[in-house]
């Protein structure tokens, strides 16, 4: 470790947040926690690479933001609590990686305390700009949102609205969102591209939903590789088939203005970086999901149904069979 | 997530061990894991990037091997259990994903196994080549080896030998150790550069000594930088001094062979990439110690003494003090 190094990992302690059950963070070989007793751990991780996961121009604060954001959707889509979290950064040589930090933590620590997050270890290293994100949250035992347990006859439902992200993707000209027809002429342009590319650059991670539907709802998985791709993901775990209805999809006043029809479903059926959940649930529990997620601030819909089979049909309002021209963001297909 | 990721996943999930106390392993959104009631959870995360931890001909297998041996160093260095950990894989966009990814695990699991370790999820990505590993372990409360608890009149522990990766570097002419004179004509000259090369690729993380410490030791780091580095930290966080006696610190015969005098000092006190554990502990506690140790079937030594002041000195055999031309490995300073 350099004094470079050193610095670094001071100025990232300075100001880390507190829990009080942190016995020890940054500054040692390790962190120590104290877990509560009878909860379930719950561990994801997340590496965001520059020039896959973000542009070369992206903000340091808005990469701190997501590389945080995308971990804690993971623990949203397990309905945990989440608790403490570790950062190991990647950092070509150059002067100004002090400030690099300070713009990142602004945006991580930011979404941190959001959600009261500790940041309690990590590291600092050389190399190409990279961020690995490790989040730990709590559950109760048996109570979190598997992707293996959807059962026909369930509703499938989705929070907030779907495309959005892609759609920014698609304003921006990137691959291989730019085949899309994107509007830039209706409403207020200029405002809606600043939303469609507020949500691309600043998920909100759905931690109150899943929180709220830990235990009521059968199964879930947050949108990260587009709908049809996630669902597939659930589908395939659960060994059932669902059934979307296009004409149910949830749209942003933005996204209604920048794009419709085949163009619009795409970007919501197979647009990633959403990262709004997407669970199943039984008939009888719809009100009281209704409950859960208005408690937790969220809007959500219901948009198909888990029937028994395998794989996830699309249907257009007229009833026919829908297929993207693409199911989904493939991180090995560039 | 690709046809080509869900493949690579696929062949770490078939292969990754289990244990009683994993809810749910890798395929979901994150891992479900039940800690033991009344023990804290030890943390911590290390990346590895190709072209600073390890060479462009680095084989996969070492790669995995040394990936977890780097963070099972830093979980025996607070005298944790090792439990679970998380892989983040970025890799290239290349064909041979697969047979890489096969041979790394073999070395990654590998050295799990032996520890008992799950590996309980992750994530595969596009980018340069990079490791980032997270590592969960148990330690009773209070009992964990911190830095902050070193005390005057503590004696300094090194387990193992030192010096040996840091030759191996030497040897391979990589700055700044190619600067550090280097025998090659002494013992048996391929055997011994094989032998400092195996400590360089596949660190042994001295988990059953650091096990065995906790609880006993004062204040323990593992050496990952170079003594003086890493005794410097557990100084700084005690806020007080070490003496080191330079004809103390245990030497390997392979190294003995190839470095002698000043040179291999600087080896000894200065290299980085050791592993072995650095610790403190009461003169009172000798006895005690040699036995926890000689349990771990780990040799160790006493190389100096904690005293009151600030800063690390090292002196040779003549009593006059000594400094190296480095203290230690520095990320940032190329």
């Amino acid at each position: 470790m350099s004094a470079a190094e050193f610095d670094l990992i001071a100025r990232i302690r300075a100001r880390a947040g507190v829990r009080d059950d942190v016995a020890l963070g940054i500054g040692d070989d390790a962190a120590l926690l104290q877990p509560p007793p009878g909860r379930q751990l719950v561990v994801a991780t997340d590496t965001l690479n520059r020039g896959v996961h973000f542009g070369e121009g992206a903000a340091a604060a808005d990469i701190g933001w997501k590389s945080l954001a995308v971990n804690l959707s993971d623990l949203a889509a397990m309905g945990a609590e989440p608790a403490w979290c570790t950062l190991s950064l990647s950092l070509p040589t150059q002067a100004d990686n002090a400030a690099f930090v300070d713009a990142f933590l602004d945006g991580f620590l930011d979404l941190a305390a959001q959600h009261r997050v500790a940041l309690v270890g990590g590291d600092t290293t050389r190399g190409p700009l990279s961020v690995c994100v490790t989040v730990l949250g709590l559950v109760a035992p048996g109570a979190a949102l598997r992707r293996d347990a959807a059962q026909p006859g369930d509703e499938i439902w989705v929070t907030g609205t779907l495309g959005d992200a892609a759609a920014a993707l698609a304003l921006d000209g990137i691959a291989p969102y730019r085949e899309q027809a994107v509007r830039r002429c209706a409403g207020d342009p200029a405002t809606d591209a600043a939303r469609l590319h507020e949500r691309l650059a600043r998920p909100t991670p759905r931690v109150a939903a899943g929180r709220s539907l830990a235990g009521l709802a059968s199964a879930g998985i947050d949108v990260s590789d587009g709908l049809l791709a996630d669902l597939g993901h659930v589908c395939a775990a659960s060994q059932v088939a669902a059934r979307i209805e296009l004409a149910l999809l949830p749209v942003s006043p933005a996204l209604a203005a920048a794009a419709e029809g085949a163009a619009r479903w795409q970007l919501q059926a197979a647009g990633g970086d959403d990262y709004e959940l997407c669970f199943t649930a039984v008939p009888e529990r719809r009100t009281a999901i209704e409950r859960a997620l208005a408690e937790a601030a969220v809007p959500g819909c219901r948009i198909g149904r888990i029937e028994a089979g395998r794989g996830v049909r699309a249907f257009a309002p007229d009833g026919t069979p829908w297929r993207p021209a693409r199911t989904g963001y493939e991180h090995f297909a560039g």
